[in-house]
């Protein structure tokens, strides 16, 4: 075992650092690495926290990590911005808050903000997981930023899955229109001291009344005012209820059958990242060449 | 040329129904005939008609080609049913009609039902569209029956795609759980006699009103009672209206881009099919294997 991943199993967090950074980078040491911490991964928890922009992921985030430090759990964070080259904005702004925890060295917060990553950013995110998993963290939570198809994906690999809504018009077409009604464990109404979570409540209960799920559970809808610490507890008991219920082993192996998937995608998508696709239908479409032939270049290209 | 392709190229039905059948079962002469009509091919106006069951696609579809035969134009339909390995039941039901136009030889009927086709549905599709286009077809409808996210994936690859609706609770949720609002270049408010219409055309509006196409184009909406003909003339004359606003080259080149992402997506697929994603993540669950060796097994395989 090479001196790092001892060190990174041993939680020492300069290690856990280098290693994280090693993984953005996609250095060659990093898949080794993954690969020598990899048995000893398969004992946090993952939980990924999504929902339309401004309904206030980061500060439950946030609230979530105090419950968890309370109960001395070891905590990781990753905040997925695939829509940013770089964490700014607003964004820093609700992130200024989780500045708390830094000092703390039972909390691990990374962002993960690089679209275009080679490899792509849910294998960068099951890896970051991972890593994490492997330095003793018992819980891991997946912040995604936007709610683009790339985040339903990411947040779709974790153990359970948040969706955060808030009342108001629009708010729910939103979240319908972005398919994450269907990732949903737990439902969290957030700013519930608002106007209208009777009306939301009502909206995803009609959802939910069109369709059953495999596996028989119905997600239970948790109203919260994160800015207040209302209803984190209850948020934290919905999701132990999950997991408890869930079939630890079935959805392991659930889950890694879909972060496969996305990974063997992934690397095909990477293989074919060169590819100019315009230039290629403009050629089809002016019947210079035809796609049969395209397609069978291409893919003879990835052969050799 | 071969003799199937100069026949094909004369619109001669026995040998369209020939190559059709050829298409279907990705017999080895289907590629080198496609490719000897490639030339031919890009003539045709494509037409994508999607949206809920129950809608009236079928009936709507039966009065598109009333009306283009009425003009005297040669129309080609293709129905497809990912979701049944043979076409039956309510769908055959709702074909009975379409049997009118079998004895017409300006018209030529296809139904494409095999999920799990060699190389996906998407590509077969593009492929009939493409031998109907090289047999003179005028007009192409593309009719998909269902409504999940492989119906939507062809329906997209039309140059105008028609999403039907009809008044009535559920029914517009449904269309947006789908995310087949997006692609509509026109909307149809089909069995518009019934009640709600004007509710359904707010809540289309509202959705229209929350972000705006690159190309700038409105899709109109257009209310009919197909059953009748009500409407039908004004449909196609939004299609219409479409196209020819739409620039055809540059909808030809966007197209095409798209076409080959899926055809090359479907060989990549077609060339994995035989991976056990399950067996392999019960590996990774129990920490017997790690995915990185894994999927780069995968790869290797795939290249040699």
């Amino acid at each position: 075992m090479t001196e790092l991943a001892r060190r990174v199993l041993d939680g020492d967090p300069r290690a856990l650092a280098r290693a994280a950074t090693a993984i953005e980078n996609r250095s060659a040491a990093a898949e080794s690495l993954l690969k020598e911490l990899f048995p000893h991964t398969g004992r946090a928890s993952i939980i990924g926290i999504t929902g339309a922009p401004g309904a206030g992921k980061s500060t439950l985030t946030d609230r979530l990590v105090h419950e968890l430090r309370r109960e001395d759990k070891r905590v990781g964070v990753l905040a997925v911005d695939p829509t940013s080259p770089y964490t700014g904005g607003a964004f820093l702004g609700d992130r200024i808050r989780m500045l708390s925890h830094h000092a703390d060295p039972g909390v691990f917060i990374r962002s993960m903000a690089t679209r275009g990553h080679l490899g792509g950013l849910a294998a960068a995110t099951t890896d970051m997981a991972l890593l994490l998993d492997a330095a003793g963290k018992e819980v891991v939570l997946i912040e995604t930023v936007g709610v683009g198809q790339d985040e339903v994906e990411i947040a779709k690999l974790a153990d359970v899955t948040v969706v955060v809504l808030v009342p108001g018009m629009g708010d729910d077409v939103q979240a319908i229109k972005a398919g994450i009604m269907e990732i949903a464990d737990v439902f969290v109404i957030n700013k519930s001291d608002q106007p209208g979570p009777d009306r939301l409540e009502r909206e995803i209960l009609a959802l939910q009344s069109l369709s059953t799920r495999h596996d028989g559970w119905v997600p239970p809808l948790v109203r919260t005012v994160a800015t207040e610490g209302q209803g984190v507890a209850e948020t934290l008991a919905a999701m132990r209820s999950f997991l408890a219920l869930a079939g630890a082993k079935d959805r392991a192996v659930a889950n890694w059958s879909l972060r496969l998937r996305e990974m063997l995608r992934e690397r095909l998508l990477e293989q074919f990242a060169n590819i100019d696709f315009q230039a290629a239908a403009a050629e089809v479409a002016a019947r210079r060449s035809d796609p049969y032939t395209i397609i069978d270049a291409w893919t003879k290209q990835f052969q050799h």
